[in-house]
């Protein structure tokens, strides 16, 4: 397979389908809506929404079914980045080369924005099922992406060591990342076994995607990032090279990728979409 | 019956709960759940778990499984008080006769907490249907509560006409707590006439009670209140008692109420309750 082919392919069904779906500009209230519309529609590998996708492939689940509750994580990431994004958090004034949400309109926006967001995510999730719902509200909730960003937020006080470094983004990036996994297997009704192995992979390549995050951050420029470069150290945020090392990094990521193919090879079915996606989140320059 | 002594009762029983279901301030992130828990166990009247459990008495739901979805609304209720104190949007330091959450704490945990809070509404209504995860956040989204909020804000700017006060408060007030009636006769399996006559019922007691809110805020003080009296007036607001005077929106008040109580009788079942409820919301002092 060549999966730059079947990424371009996703991608563009995810954003005319969020194009689609998302509240229109004609409808109060307009400033709103456009605010939604604005970060959602700023670019993006919309990684979640593929891997939701994929793993629902893989298990057989119906890809009309499963695409509404895969737009639902992206929303739900484009929420956190609104929020996190805030002058009271990590008051950053780009991101994917644009002005963040609340630089382009103004913070009570970019604040219901993110809520709104929030709110729609649950709503296309339900249109699902309820188990859909509960697997994102507790991947995303106070004991998983809001617990990471109150980590993250703190640790800019005192710097955190491994361990805690590990919470923060096991919490921050890796569960909806596992969760967006977990969503696709659930649509295809996978028995437990493979619930759980596809869980183990999702974390792993959670995890390995933000120690890529921080390598890129530390060794790429602005304009192929989309976001300022060194921007981490900027903030005083510690990150897998501040722990690690770049080598130390890169070896981290290397063993969660390897330990991810393992847990793969363990699951019936045509897992290689899953392969390919894991190795571009590990191989990736942007 | 004896209203004073019914809603004490389901007061009680709905703040046991909370108690006993909320994050626990021993896990991580402490501050955290400490957040939720101060903005949550602030007081209040509790009065949309309490229409949602009368209702669903009316329509014989169990209440066993109603409680996690009332509290759901109680919960969603107290997140969108959190970010509607915020800096960025009415900039209000004192709630139920506290700091408010940004205050007690810090503007980022307040924002957190709130998603938070908005997020765990959603997992408690996933435990009972997808079908009540739909209702709320259709009223609590872009097109309902968070509609409200919107054009509350811009209203600072250009004061708005009757028709659009009424626009703000059923979105921003009435949609709530027509939701939790809803949930109430969801719930219970109400059939469609019963639910549509319950949903306008709700609807006229939602906006009521905003008329009656807008009359104390300019009438009574702040020890009554729990909040600075005159605080609209301060902050720009034009309430209904700009817009009618205080006799005429008393009238309008008595008119949604007289109305209400119309759809009511219209509905089979003991309606006791949710009469007085109504009647107590129209009459309150505080």
């Amino acid at each position: 397979m060549n999966l730059t082919d079947y990424m371009q392919r996703q991608k563009a069904w995810i954003e005319r389908s969020l194009n689609e779906w998302l509240p229109d500009l004609q409808t109060p209230p307009t400033r709103l809506h456009d605010a939604m519309r604005y970060s959602v529609m700023a670019g993006g590998k919309r990684l979640r929404p593929i891997l939701a996708l994929a793993t629902g492939e893989l298990v057989d689940a119906d890809p009309e079914k499963l695409i509404k509750p895969a737009l639902a994580l992206e929303i739900f990431h484009t929420y956190t980045l609104i929020h996190d994004d805030l002058p009271c958090m990590d008051d950053d004034d780009l991101r994917r080369g644009l002005p963040t949400a609340h630089k382009k309109f103004d913070e009570a926006t970019a604040v219901l924005a993110g809520d709104a967001l929030l709110t729609l995510s649950f709503e296309w999730l339900a249109e699902h099922s309820g188990q859909l719902v509960t697997e994102l509200a507790m991947a995303g909730g106070h004991a998983g992406v809001i617990a990471g960003q109150v980590a993250d937020l703190a640790a800019e006080k005192n710097p955190p060591d491994a361990q805690m470094l590990d919470y923060i983004h096991l919490n921050k990036t890796a569960a909806l990342l596992r969760c967006s996994i977990r969503i696709g297997a659930i649509a295809g009704k996978a028995p437990q076994e493979t619930l759980n192995a596809l869980s183990s992979f999702g974390t792993d390549i959670g995890l390995a995607f933000q120690i890529i995050d921080d390598i890129l951050d530390s060794t790429a420029d602005t304009d192929t990032l989309g976001k300022p470069a060194g921007s981490d150290q900027e903030q005083g945020k510690t990150t897998y090279v501040d722990v690690y090392g770049i080598d130390g990094a890169r070896e981290r990521a290397t063993a969660m990728y390897q330990r991810a193919m393992a847990t793969l090879r363990e699951v019936d079915g045509d897992t290689t979409t899953l392969e390919h996606l894991a190795q571009f989140i590990c191989d990736r320059d942007h």
